[in-house]
């Protein structure tokens, strides 16, 4: 008997709690699908900031953006906490073809960030194909003195773009290395993107101190598919490539942070957050100015129904994503000297489509738990929650503990734009970014009431 | 022992059924991801026919595209059934507001279809803004002579804009009923879309044999909120409205429909369909191009992987659906003639975005058997099955205990371009429309297989 007044005692209390997530999620998603505010912040910050790579004067305007926006959304307290950042400048950049009956191309291209310049005059040199490392490794001596080009397609059978990049992308990241090592001068790679479009798509590239550094840069998928099929024919005499991008010392600056204090537990804090920074191509419209501006809309959107967590609940909006992760690492390191508890942390790094679920990056018995607001999510069509896939700023924090997640919105669009000059605020509709912002409001006011 | 044994065989065959089916599903989903053909034939179709409003030589030419390209897919045959169908015109339509300064202000107006015309001079009039019904009928004798102006908008904070257009859309198809009891003497329809943009969303309203007759428009929702403001200001002295739209008799045409016959029980039809006809602003890309050519690639994407089905698998591309449905009556009116069973229709008519899953319309018993190709449909990420929500053309044959099943698309863009000008081939992606097909495919394929 007294077994089963504990459990109708538990069940009663486990109903009332879901309850009254349900009425507070309903109010959130009608005060977030009345206003679309998340959409009139994005307006505002890729028209009036614009893009921002980190070191640039326009991050700076985006801090001090990101810290006003953080005010009007009602957040309790509004802070800058200092980071040192990468500083990266693009300069010139172009290349052309030259081909045997002497016509001369001019390619689509840019350089990759973290780069290092040509010399002045560019470099001229042979070109061979390759789709693998495999293959570069094959190409020996051949390699010497050439420009290796990096033309691996995304795998457009696999449904999930996401999948396809992470096939794809390690030809941008260590393309240079692997091309230096057997004597290559420079890197041209296709860009990575499954669109077939005329823009050169930028990223991070990465060198490693043993080996020698040389100049890498994206091409369009239009521009590498005209060199492969120039290639074939054995029309390609040389390509000659300008870059005049370099690396500066790093530069101070900021993650910018707001929050609602909690009333029961302060010191636990559950974290929504995006990157700040950008790209220097379009205006980071999805990446990841979505993500930003649904952080700050959490915020307030539990806000405005006049709500209060037990935990507290805290926007980042975190520096130098893109080219570096020092504000991910900043915010790490804070946390060894505070007695804060993270115990979710919840990024939105995927564009600002319709929000499908979320992903979790935890053991099972906490998965479970994070699953079993499926249904509370449902409210906006967002309650498949997976394992695996929380978010690279966030990453940092996984040395505590905290279960990280991270927003799964429809993945088709997201890299036809990503790090391009077509990643801008038209490719962005203003319900879907808003219902990205409502289903992490939900999700961050469930898990600041109940804990983990 | 034997009980045992008999569950290991019917187990067995279970596994052995659901991997073919995986397999299968696996093969299709590459086919159609690498070939993306839906959307080179919806290029085909807006591009090269256009719109096809029903009675239009436009629709006829669809009728020969359909019939060619359901033979390009390799169906084992392809026929027209013929059918009368509705033959409405547009001709002028305009509209001006008429300002106490005198000033005068075009309106951005179009006829609703099936209105009648206004005499050759225009209605001019006085305007009442009204919400509802209700309002309509409290009004009596002051509608007398008026224009009625319905302005009640989309429901915004309902997740799923399809709900909130069923909130909006009895102002349209029934708006001139309702008004003309109480004497007005035309209607002008703030357009059934939840975007704010200057297009007026033309779409089907009704008469009754009853009751007076009375030209009806909509209006751009730009429009819509400018008049509003100005009756609200007491600044509007009248509007005139010219239309020179009219019916005309029927005249004969043809649904198009291409088949797969089935190898055990070619009698037993699992259906794929949408329409070919579209309203005659913009072309049709997402209503119903979208559905159109999903349902002819379902046909292609099973013949391309060599497999055959038990039952037969039939693309059905309805006549006249947006203005009399009599492509779906005459369909089923055929079936009393026939020895056949359709044991299942799968609808596409909700656009070509990302499948999220099905709605089906059945018994309970039934709808579990559907839901079992959940974790199958996951392949493409299009597992949520839902109970209702079939399809507007497969409606008709309810009546033969059919398992209706409507494909459910990301819905938040579709009614941004709903019967209107914006509805072009730009708001479609490749893979987005493909995937649809997939998921149409895969579940046409299982059904095919397993029967019901």
């Amino acid at each position: 008997m007294k077994i089963i007044l504990f459990y109708l005692i538990v069940f009663s209390f486990i109903l009332t709690a879901q309850q009254s997530h349900v009425e507070i999620a309903e109010q959130i998603k009608n005060k977030g699908l009345e206003e679309l505010s998340a959409f009139e912040m994005l307006k505002d910050l890729t028209g009036n900031v614009g893009h921002r790579l980190s070191g640039s004067k326009n991050y700076e305007k985006a801090v001090l953006w990101g810290e006003q926006m953080l005010k009007n959304a009602g957040a309790d307290s509004v802070w800058l906490e200092p980071v040192m950042i990468t500083h990266w400048v693009r300069g010139e950049e172009k290349a052309s073809l030259k081909l045997v009956n002497k016509k001369k191309i001019d390619l689509s291209i840019c350089a990759l960030g973290g780069s290092i310049g040509t010399p002045k005059g560019g470099i001229c040199a042979d070109v061979i194909e390759v789709k693998s490392f495999e293959e570069v490794k094959q190409l020996g001596d051949k390699a010497k003195g050439k420009i290796l080009f990096y033309n691996r397609p995304f795998d457009r059978t696999n449904v999930n773009p996401f999948h396809a990049y992470g096939g794809a992308v390690n030809q941008r990241t260590s393309g240079a290395i692997e091309a230096a090592k057997v004597g290559a001068v420079a890197v041209l790679v296709r860009s990575i993107t499954p669109a077939l479009d005329d823009e050169p798509h930028t990223g991070m590239m990465r060198y490693v101190d043993s080996i020698p550094h040389i100049p890498a840069a994206a091409i369009s998928t239009i521009d590498a598919e005209l060199l492969s099929k120039e290639l074939k024919k054995g029309n390609v005499v040389s390509i000659n490539i300008i870059l005049s991008c370099k690396t500066l010392p790093d530069v101070p600056s900021y993650n910018v942070i707001g929050e609602i204090r909690g009333t029961e537990k302060p010191e636990e804090i559950v974290l929504v957050g995006g990157h700040l920074d950008s790209w220097d191509k379009g205006t980071g419209a999805h990446d990841d100015g979505s993500g930003i501006v649904q952080s700050i809309e959490v915020i307030r959107l539990i806000k405005s129904v006049n709500v209060k967590p037990k935990r507290t609940i805290r926007a980042v909006l975190y520096a130098n994503e893109e080219n570096g992760l020092k504000g991910g690492y900043a915010y790490a390191a804070r946390e060894n000297n505070k007695k804060e508890k993270h115990i979710a942390a919840i990024e939105s790094d995927a564009g600002g489509t319709s929000p499908r679920g979320f992903g979790v990056e935890t053991d099972s018995l906490k998965f479970e738990n994070i699953s079993s607001y499926s249904s509370l999510l449902e409210i906006v069509d967002a309650g498949k929650i997976r394992k695996g896939g929380g978010g690279v700023d966030i990453s940092t924090l996984e040395q505590f503990g905290t279960i990280l997640i991270g927003l799964s919105p429809d993945p088709q669009r997201y890299f036809d734009y990503h790090h391009s000059h077509n990643d801008t605020i038209d490719k962005v509709h203003p319900r879907e970014l808003e219902l990205g912002a409502i289903a992490i409001a939900i999700l961050a006011w469930a898990i600041s009431q109940d804990g983990i």
